[in-house]
């Protein structure tokens, strides 16, 4: 698996040992592609003897004079943030981000800031889109290696997974949701499925299961075509009953 | 969200910057228990300068003479291992081993071995489980605090999920899955939502749906449940209209 079409992009680090974690957690997880903006020490051997292995990502490693420079070309750009910001901008989970990346050939960079700083509010509108990697409100800030890691290990799982599974659809909107599960409880009772004095936990369950598949919209509309169809296949024959 | 069921145990660590990055790793998914198997060199200045203010997990870390003592108590203990093992030990991704934690209660623990030789073979089969990170077959091995990171992310996302999803049933088995697919099929045509002579994607996109879900054993036989009143309610109707 190769995945050159994603760039790891590192904002002033300062501790040079943080770029060879860095490089050797992108290794791991089959990330090549380094640009450094305005590192204060590299190379180094301190990056060389935490990266462990992973000096062929160093060697490649570019250093650029800016953020715009490091991310010119991709079509995609994330910055990760430990801080949930208050200006409006997409927020992204790292499975979100992995899931974004696969689906779209196009150069990405996963932008990560300064060990104790992160990202200046100049630097996080370069990018389309934060990251927060989800973590105790009360310590949230992960070593960059670390943050690496956790973004590079989503990217490598999302990649490995199945073609049948990466196909893109717009998910399902939570109203769209609701009105699917209003729907299935009347199906359901119009075919005697389920009792309206006694429910149970019928809707509990099913919720739980369509919640968790996370349906986009097409599965929906397929899901409101079959119980439609299951409710007509009940009244059509109770039509030609009475005629 | 306090994790402190779950333990942290690292067998002989090298560098004490590694047992900081653990401690810091840990503190961020809000993990706090770590057990040190003779440890090199620990406390140390080092370690206090990466934990980055998890002084708290460091200053609560037990040092243990033995593996056997640091996973005392423990109803699962899970050894995490870079190589995939000839031995027929079973292997848990990050994510199944995070639900398994999460589906019991019991003290469970996480055991990581040597920077360069991990786990010996008499350390792993004192292991139920082991764990293996997925990663680049050609550079597998993550640093001891990365690999911490991955499992205890995992770990974190799994406490955090809706206690709605947390309740364990097991799960639908392949054949099971497969009884349901042919049944659905057929209960589609019979409700005439789909036409056998031209199925499209149909079925395809229905797997698709239900294998995501990972279906346990109750929902699968609510869905045959369903699929039966379906077929039930318009064979019904038909029997009415013929008499």
């Amino acid at each position: 698996m190769s995945l050159n079409h994603v760039r790891v992009v590192l904002v002033e680090t300062s501790h040079p040992g943080n770029i060879g974690a860095c490089a050797r957690a992108m290794k791991n997880m089959c990330l090549s592609e380094l640009y450094l903006v305005n590192p204060k020490i590299f190379p180094s051997s301190e990056a060389t003897a935490r990266a462990s292995g992973a000096d062929d990502v160093l060697a490649r490693a570019r250093v650029c004079a800016s953020l715009e420079e490091a991310v010119q070309g991709c079509t995609d750009v994330f910055g990760a943030s430990a801080r949930l910001r208050t200006i409006p901008w997409p927020q992204l989970t790292p499975r979100e981000c992995a899931a974004r990346i696969n689906a779209q050939p196009g150069p990405a960079a996963l932008v990560i800031g300064r060990e104790h700083s992160g990202l200046t509010n100049a630097e996080l509108e370069r990018c389309n889109y934060l990251v927060h990697i989800p973590s105790n409100p009360e310590f949230s800030s992960l070593n960059i290696a670390a943050a690496v890691q956790v973004l590079a290990y989503e990217i490598f799982l999302a990649a490995a997974r199945p073609v049948a599974q990466q196909e893109q659809q717009p998910p399902a909107a939570a109203e769209e949701l609701e009105r699917l599960y209003a729907h299935m409880q009347q199906a359901l009772i119009d075919i005697e499925f389920l009792d309206p004095l006694n429910p149970r936990q019928l809707m509990r369950r099913l919720r739980r299961l369509f919640n968790r598949a996370h349906l986009d919209k097409i599965e929906l509309n397929i899901l409101r075509g079959i119980l439609t169809a299951a409710q007509q296949a009940g009244q059509k024959h109770a039509k030609n009953a009475q005629s």
